[in-house]
C-alpha cells in the first residue's frame, strides 16, 4: 500500500466556530465522533473536570476559550470586565488542580486582560483582544507541533517502520501531536511510514486514540499489545521508536507514560533509535535527574477492572505506576521546535534555552 | 510479611470423585470458584470445547476421564467394553482438534485398553484397570511437576522477587504446576518469595489465573501489567524471571506465550537470570531451532474488544500473536523434572533423553 501525499486530516479536538466552541469527547473515542458545543464557561469547567478533553495543550487551549465565553455577558465597563476576566480564570483553574499547562494557559489570559486595561481600549476592543490571544495560544502551539514534525522528519525515509507507545498526537494539541507530528509531515509529503501503535496499558490511550487518530488520517498503522513490540521489533519490522514525554530532566532523562522505559530497552536491544518529541516547555531544566521525578500510582481498579469487567481476583495487590523514567543513556535524539538535540544532554538541552531565536 | 512453611494449598483443577469428575470451571475464574460435577463423556466434552479446562496436561487428564466414564455402560462382554473405550477415546479427540496433550492421553487410554483385553481379564477388573490409568496419568503430572518444584527450587533464596509470564501454575496441571512448582515448593518449606505476575494480554491469563493461584495458595503476589516489567526490574525489586513453556527446540529457543521475548530481554539487560521450567515431553528434539516453530494469530477481537467493550477503533489493522520465540542466549536455564539444563542446550538437553532415569 503506497501512501499518497495529502494535507493532515486528523481530527481536531479543539475547534473556535465564533461564538462557541466546538470540543470533540475524547471520552466517546473510538466508538463515536462527536463535537460537544460548548457556550458557556461553567460547560467548559465541566468539559475539562470530566476528561472529555485530555492532552496538556488542548485542555489549556480549552480553558483559554472558556475565559472567552465567561466575559462575554453585558458589562457596563472595561473594569467590571476585567474584574470578570480574573473571576473566571481563578474559577477555570478550578476544574484540573494538577493540570500545569491549564495555569499557564489562564495565567495568561489574565496577563493579556491586564495589559488590555492598561492600554485603556474600548469594551468591545477588550473583549476583541482577549479572544485574539486564546486564538494566538491555539496557533503557536500548531506551530511549534508543526515545527517539531519539520525537523523531525529528517530522520524518517519512506518504507519505514515506526512504532509508538501512548497518545502523543493531534488530539492532545492544537494539531499534529509531537511524537506523531513527524507521521502527519510524511504523510503530506507522500512518505510511506508504517506505524505500529502499543495499545499502552492500562488506559489504553494507544488503542483509542492513536490507532484512532492515524487511521482517521489515513496513516498505515498496526494495533499491538505492549507485550508484542519486542517480537515485532525482532522480525525487523521497527526502524525507529518515538514517544512524547510528560517531563525531560537537564541530563535528558524523559518521564512517560509507563512502558516507555520497556520499549527504550527493547529498542536498545535492536538497535533502533528510541526518539522522543516535546516542546520546549517540557524540558525542566531545574530537575537535574530522571530520579526527582515523583512517579504518580494510580488506583488498582484500572488494572484489576478497566473495562467494566473485572478481570482480576479480588484483593489481589497490584502496582500500577502512571509514569516510568527512561535514563538519558537510552534516548537517541530529542526532537523539539527548536530542531533535534543530541547528546550529552547536559550540555545540549541547556544550548536550546541560550540561544534566543 | 514473612511467610510460614505451609502445605500446597492452590485449587485442584481436575479431582476424580469416585463415581464422577470434580472440574474447576477456569471460564468463571477469578470471580467465581465453581466445580462442575460431570457424570458423563457428553459432559466431559463439552467442557473441554468450551474451555471450561484448561492447560495441556489438565486437558489431557480430563479426556482420560471422560473415557472412564464413557465405557461404564452396562456391556455384556469384555469385547464390547473395548469397542466402546475406543469409540468414546475417539470422540473425545474431537473437543479440541488441535491439543497434542488431549490425543496422547486418549491413546494411551486406548493403549491400555487393548492390553487389558489382551491379558484376558473379567469386565470388572478391566474397568477397573482403566480407571487406573486414568488416575496413574493425574499421578505422573504431579509427580513430574513435583520433581520440577524441587530441583527449581535450588535457584531461589529467601526474599528473592521473581516475575512470571501467563499462567505456568497449577490451575494447568494435576497440582503445583510447572513455572510455579518452585514457587510453590519454596512455600511449602517457609521461603519468603514475592512473586509479581504479568497480567498477559491479550487473554490475561495473568491477571486471571496465576494472580488468583498464587493469592489462592497464600503466595505473595503483586499483580502488574505487562509493560511495567522493565520499570519493575529497574527498581531491583526482580531477582529472577521462570515462566512455563509450550516447545523447547533442541537448541533451546524457547515458544511461549506472546511477550515472554520481551520479558527475557528486559531480563538480560537488567542482568536477571530468566528460567523456563517444563518437563521433558515438551523438548522437541526434532525441531531445531525456534525458526522452525509456527506461530499461531489470533483473532483482532482479543485486543480490540477483549473485555466486553470495544477499545479500539473498527477496521484497524490488528497483530496478534498468539506466541514468541525466546532465542536460548537469553535462557539462563531450563528446569526439569530430570535436572536443571544450563547452556550449550543443543548438547545438554539431547543429554536428558539419552541418560535413563
Amino acid at each position: 500500500m503506497s501512501t499518497e501525499a495529502s494535507e493532515y486530516a486528523g481530527l481536531q479536538s479543539v475547534i473556535w466556530a465564533g461564538e462557541h466552541l466546538d470540543l470533540l469527547d475524547q471520552r466517546l473515542l473510538p466508538e463515536e465522533i462527536k463535537y460537544l458545543s460548548l457556550q458557556t464557561s461553567e460547560e467548559i469547567w465541566e468539559a475539562i473536570r470530566q476528561l472529555k478533553v485530555r492532552g496538556a495543550p488542548a485542555i489549556g487551549m480549552t480553558a483559554a476559550y472558556g475565559v472567552v465565553l465567561g466575559s462575554r455577558v453585558e458589562e457596563t465597563s472595561v473594569e467590571a470586565w476585567h474584574r470578570t476576566v480574573h473571576q473566571q480564570a481563578n474559577y477555570l483553574a478550578t476544574s484540573r488542580p494538577t493540570a500545569v499547562n491549564l495555569f499557564w494557559a489562564l495565567d495568561r489570559m489574565k496577563a493579556k486582560a491586564d495589559a488590555i486595561v492598561q492600554s485603556g481600549t474600548s469594551l468591545e476592543l477588550a473583549k476583541r483582544g482577549l479572544l485574539e490571544e486564546a486564538l494566538a495560544i491555539q496557533s503557536e502551539d500548531e506551530k511549534t507541533c508543526r515545527l517539531i514534525g519539520e525537523h523531525g522528519l529528517e530522520l524518517f525515509k519512506d518504507g519505514m517502520g515506526v512504532l509508538t507507545h501512548c497518545n502523543a498526537g493531534g488530539l492532545a494539541t492544537a494539531k499534529y501531536g509531537t511524537a506523531m507530528s513527524p507521521i502527519y509531515l510524511a504523510k503530506e509529503k507522500g512518505i510511506n511510514l508504517s506505524v505500529f501503535a502499543d495499545e499502552t496499558r492500562p488506559v489504553l490511550q494507544g488503542a483509542r486514540l492513536t490507532a484512532f487518530e492515524l487511521q482517521q488520517a489515513g496513516v498505515d498503522v498496526t494495533l499491538i499489545c505492549d507485550n508484542m513490540a519486542g517480537m515485532v521489533m525482532s522480525k525487523g519490522w521497527v526502524d525507529a521508536v518515538i514517544v512524547g514525554t510528560d517531563r525531560i530532566a537537564a541530563n535528558g532523562d524523559v518521564a512517560n507514560k509507563i512502558g516507555t522505559y520497556s520499549v527504550a530497552v527493547l529498542a536498545k536491544a535492536h538497535n533502533i533509535p528510541f526518539y522522543v518529541a516535546c516542546p520546549l516547555s517540557t524540558i525542566d531544566l531545574q530537575t537535574e535527574s530522571g530520579a526527582e521525578i515523583p512517579i504518580e500510582e494510580r488506583p488498582d481498579e484500572e488494572i484489576t477492572e478497566g473495562f467494566g469487567k473485572r478481570t482480576a481476583p479480588r484483593g489481589v495487590k497490584v502496582f500500577n505506576p502512571a509514569f516510568d523514567i527512561t535514563p538519558n543513556e537510552y534516548v537517541s535524539a530529542i526532537i523539539t521546535e527548536k530542531g533535534i538535540v543530541y547528546p550529552p544532554y547536559n550540555v545540549n538541552l541547556k544550548k536550546l534555552f541560550d540561544v534566543q531565536a
